[in-house]
């Protein structure tokens, strides 16, 4: 379908280039984009995981510094990252935008383009949504739909004293392409720390942030396997996200802060910026790798099993008593793991 | 439990409040609010349906002129009627919203309170939702999940050539509610056209603004006794909505505009205000009445099970071919139906 350019957005036209753009057949979907709701079919066997975000301008993105392409990405894989964290397949996907005056017609392609680049890999449908005028800022809901079979699903409630903490893939490399991108100027006009961080470790960590990747495939593997006792993705940062663990879970935890997982671009952006990649890790929000507890007596299968299938596992720590409360310990010394997780209401 | 007055939100303490208020047993709800995502059992035998919309200040609501518990109710009900125009039963909730610092908790509260007043005859279930900061206006993301038996749903794409148009209700109380509500400064004022409405019809237009009923009964009475071939909500009025139905159908459709069904308040409202009713009822949006076709073979079960219900259902047209358009008739003389559908886009 040919693209109309820079006409003013028509509410109805822009639904309807949409479902023809991006309209298809998904299994058990009865009726997608069109009607009054959308319909699916289910099963008995079967549990539904529904996750829902509301991304605001100037809060979770500023269209000044960010393309509507990653926009669209990082809000579909954040809504993936839940589901991974439940270990369910994400399935269909229900977006809802309002859209001011200053925005034209290509933009808000280029955001369905993101979105629907980030849904592509797991066969998510767009099954549905809404569009509506704004006065001030584009908003952004999603709302994503995925499945497990029955009584089989990860939870942030399992934790149990004694079990092993482990994180995905390396944690703060999102933060640092976030700093990376918004002192970009200042680091262009003046170069002598830049010059310490390799132009591949920069485009590491932006892409780290530009493009995150919801570790959907490990969610899945985790809970297939019953490898797991509980379960979250690191959204908030790992600081923020384990309270919530914790909270449901009824535990403390011991965080042994050394074992935190950093790339090497993480270690090099730390020493070019003299700042500590420990606290990067710690604090750094969107980096959407899981953060898990399993039981000692699983350790050998879930090191021997994720070793084999190629994706990164670390034991960062040991769930405590939550009289403990949430501790870090570093070389023998043992202190309250700083409290700094994300909030929006800031 | 106490209510915060005015303290600044706060996402988790928000989110936690809520949840101790609204949360609660639902049948098929496995995990509600406080995990990644909501869990929900299905059934084979059943299909889901999903609807989700965008409210945005300034667009759909002026938070000068409407108190946050109508904003909430309205905006259930809105939801609500699509699950009617499906013949589905409404199960479960999710909200999203974007919230300014102009906004304190206690509005908050007051705003949900009117999404679950709404939500409560139908038992339907708050399993989740999102909270965010919003640098300008508030923005509210609902979505509602309902269901059907599988292979028994209305839909937009049904209706045949002969069959029957009906609507449930009265066409254009809402939008002459709305009218009164941003007049009324002005009818203080000046009291002469005033006087010709009476009290009891002035309240009866603003409550069916304000408060208005999304027909579900009806909706499910419809689906259950496969009485009606295509069905959907009048929300952007009768208007916009005969033609979306008629688009999805492949038809035409002749319009008797004398027997659009009108309310003695409406009535009144148009004399006292010289405008005309009709104009009001093809115009008019959000009365969240429900437009249907059926058979000619199912017009005489139809009128007797509504009677017999105590629904009000009127027979305003019949089905026409494509090539016949969208027409109306009026004492003999037949002219094309206004094109005066709300889009949000203006």
């Amino acid at each position: 379908m040919a693209l109309p350019t820079d006409k003013p957005l028509q509410e109805f036209a822009l639904i309807q280039g949409l479902q023809h753009r991006y309209a298809r057949h998904a299994p058990g979907l009865v009726h997608g984009i069109g009607d009054d709701a959308a319909v699916v079919e289910t099963s008995s066997s079967r549990w539904w995981h529904l996750t829902t975000d509301l991304l605001a301008e100037g809060i979770h993105f500023d269209l000044k510094t960010a393309a509507p392409e990653s926009i669209g990405y990082r809000a579909a894989m954040a809504n993936l990252s839940d589901l991974a964290a439940m270990g369910a397949v994400p399935r269909y996907l229900l977006i809802a935008l309002a859209i001011p005056k200053t925005i034209r017609q290509p933009q808000v392609y280029d955001l369905y383009r993101g979105l629907m680049r980030a849904c592509r890999p797991y066969g998510v449908a767009l099954i549905g949504g809404d569009t509506s005028a704004s006065k001030a800022g584009l908003f952004l809901s999603i709302t994503l739909m995925g499945t497990t079979a029955k009584r089989r699903a990860l939870f942030r409630h399992g934790a149990k004293v004694g079990d092993q903490i482990y994180v995905s893939g390396t944690l703060g490399d999102s933060l640092a392409g976030l700093q990376l991108l918004t002192k970009s100027t200042i680091a262009r006009s003046s170069t002598p720390r830049r010059s310490q961080l390799s132009r591949s470790h920069r485009q590491f960590l932006i892409r780290r942030h530009v493009h995150p990747t919801a570790r959907v495939a490990e969610g899945l593997w985790l809970n297939h396997g019953r490898l797991a006792t509980a379960a979250i993705d690191l959204s908030d940062g790992l600081s923020g996200d384990l309270r919530h663990l914790c909270k449901e879970s009824g535990v403390g935890a011991e965080v042994e802060s050394d074992n935190i997982p950093l790339s090497p671009a993480c270690h090099a952006y730390a020493k070019a910026y003299h700042v500590s990649p420990t606290q990067l890790a710690i604090t750094g929000g969107e980096d959407y790798e899981l953060l898990f507890t399993a039981s000692p007596r699983s350790r050998s299968a879930l090191e021997r099993q994720a070793r084999a299938r190629g994706y990164r596992i670390t034991r960062i720590g040991t769930i405590r008593p939550q009289k403990f409360g949430i501790q870090m310990t570093s070389q023998g010394r043992t202190r309250p793991l700083p409290l700094t997780s994300y909030e929006h209401f800031r």
